[in-house]
């Protein structure tokens, strides 16, 4: 079984190697500084008795499951504090491809390629969607592909990689798709901070036992090595969740959980907004590049991405490479997230050397 | 599907609800201190710059990775680095059980309770091995159930619950039955630095390409509850263990891997010496008191465990709650490690309190 090793190991790898400075536009790592509260949460942690260093529940800290329930508006007992929201999603997949109700998983086209990885390793079949140009997703053609065989629907909103941010009717919509076949909805929401549209609309807007949201604080508290997430199940369906998560990973990393609660609590809106603020003057500077680039781009709602089209330059590894050895630009080749972006490449606007990345992609392609 | 949930977790809410002072001798979790390095690693950690906050490679830091092939004498390309040997016992298993090479899961009895439920959740069936009352296994019992079909064979040394700690006569025959029936001989090491017998043989001293060694830091640097383990597979095998470990959790928590580190280059032999002999104190101790008791007992080689049976008291969990309610010490049953020990009881020997629970066991049953 090989299960589709997602390229951007390959790229940063190559990227890494090369003989040439290299702007790193592959992976989503925020460039900008956590909370000062969760590095005190850490230093804090690091004299505390030894027994805390010891298990956690196996479902996370009891507090913070509870801060998290709070935040969502929902049970403390349907959270399960996960090893990033990597595992909330694998744990959510399994759930739906294990209920017996269907074997197959409807994706988008562009994808974030974890997820037809996942998949595959769980013994599902893809069945994928296009969405628009813009990247939005008719929940018409999301109907058409469902049936019987649906196990769940998984989407990423706002999205990654095409920035689009689904409407509340988009997303009451795939509810209700998802009851209608007895599927579940898997909401992926891991950028739900880096909404620049106004517009984001939680699944867990649309209460219903056939959903489940899934998110992490790797993006929002820019800590993505520490790996700590979450995945809300209806209350019939998170035994099992459970189950897995310990058979798998016995618990998530105390320490971790431990900093991220002591920064959930001491961290204002004041830091949300900065950040968000930050990227969106990034879309700004890096569109404007592209446009001077002559360059066909979309201009994201949300999340960290730019997909831009240069003429004649197809989004493949090998034109990858040679942006990164010609121009000194590292992104990600559109043919990772699927059929439809081909032509595409991926930008995170997540450096702090944007501008000049920008600069040198104009350079390059003018 | 269900999978068997260990009952740890019901047993160890059962004694912390109760009316009573309860003695804990129920979860494997060292009540001695981590070595300071830990704490100097993780405090250091919590100022460094933002841009170790995010993601390590997947497979783990590689300074972490080449120390652990350096101290185990194999390849850095080998070794990856999990949340605990939760998870790298889940990776050696999946990775047997998906070759297409048999679906049975040779288990001794008794068993540590993960194993069993990993191997439902994965989609084998479990084969049990009888050990000997001294928690032994005789390879040519496992000889006998290995077949074709046979797709791992799981052991556990030091042993839990047994205490056991299999000579190198057997680890080589393990290996050499895997090799036979193209099977992967999977040995989890995690209570090797608590050999108390000098007798102690890891699998990788049998040079195969048919066997997984898997290992944490969570017992030799007594923190369970920073989730770093590892798996150390033959250079065939990696690949798809790798790809699994990324769809599943993308990577592990770094301020635990960068702690223990931190911890492995500055901690001496005396630090481990000292907690191995605080363990063999304490066997003494409390195998003095059930002698007292007029129990019968296992003497453990190695790990935390002995195994104890009293007369006309098996070992139920309802029999486990009678022992917390009126005698205040909480242990698990007996059934929970398979049918052989029905009649016995388990006490983990890392509670501080120990003397007082010997005492408490002693007042009991007399």
């Amino acid at each position: 079984m090989n299960y589709e090793t997602p390229l951007f190991f390959h790229v940063m790898q190559y990227g890494a190697q090369a003989d040439r400075d290299v702007i790193d536009m592959v992976s989503g790592n925020p460039d900008w500084e956590p909370p000062q509260a969760l590095r005190d949460g850490l230093s804090e942690y690091a004299t505390a008795e030894s027994d805390r260093f010891q298990y956690p529940p196996s479902d996370g800290l009891r507090p913070l499951r509870a801060e998290i329930a709070a935040r969502r508006g929902v049970e403390m007992e349907q959270v399960i504090v996960t090893n990033g929201a990597g595992e909330a999603n694998y744990l959510a997949m399994a759930r739906a491809l294990e209920r017996g109700a269907g074997s197959e998983v409807i994706l988008t086209d562009p994808v974030y390629p974890y997820y037809p990885g996942k998949t595959t390793m769980l013994g599902g079949t893809q069945r994928f969607v296009s969405t628009a140009a813009n990247g939005h997703l008719d929940p018409a053609d999301v109907r058409e592909a469902a049936s019987a065989e649906t196990a769940c629907i998984v989407v990423n909103t706002p999205n990654n990689p095409t920035g689009a941010v689904y409407p509340a009717e988009t997303m009451a919509e795939l509810v209700d798709i998802a009851e209608t076949y007895d599927a579940l909805l898997i909401s992926d929401e891991v950028y739900d901070h880096f909404d620049l549209s106004g517009t984001f609309s939680s699944a867990l807007s649309v209460p219903s036992d056939h959903r489940i949201v899934t998110n992490a604080f790797s993006k929002s508290l820019a800590i993505t090595g520490f790996r700590v997430g979450y995945a809300i199940f209806p209350p019939d369906l998170i035994d099992n969740a459970r189950s897995r998560h310990m058979l798998v990973n016995v618990a998530g990393s105390r320490p971790a959980q431990y900093a991220v609660l002591h920064a959930l609590r001491e961290t204002g809106p004041d830091y949300y907004a900065r950040n968000r603020d930050l990227l969106a003057d990034r879309v700004e500077t890096f569109t404007a590049a592209l446009e001077a680039a002559d360059a066909e781009y979309t201009r994201p709602q949300g999340s960290f991405y730019v997909l831009a089209r240069f003429e004649n330059f197809p989004g493949t590894l090998e034109n990858v490479e040679r942006l990164i050895d010609e121009a000194g630009v590292a992104g990600m080749p559109g043919e990772a997230f699927g059929e439809s972006r081909q032509q595409w490449l991926r930008f995170a606007l997540v450096t702090p050397r944007l501008e000049a990345a920008a600069d040198r992609l104009v350079a390059y392609f003018e």
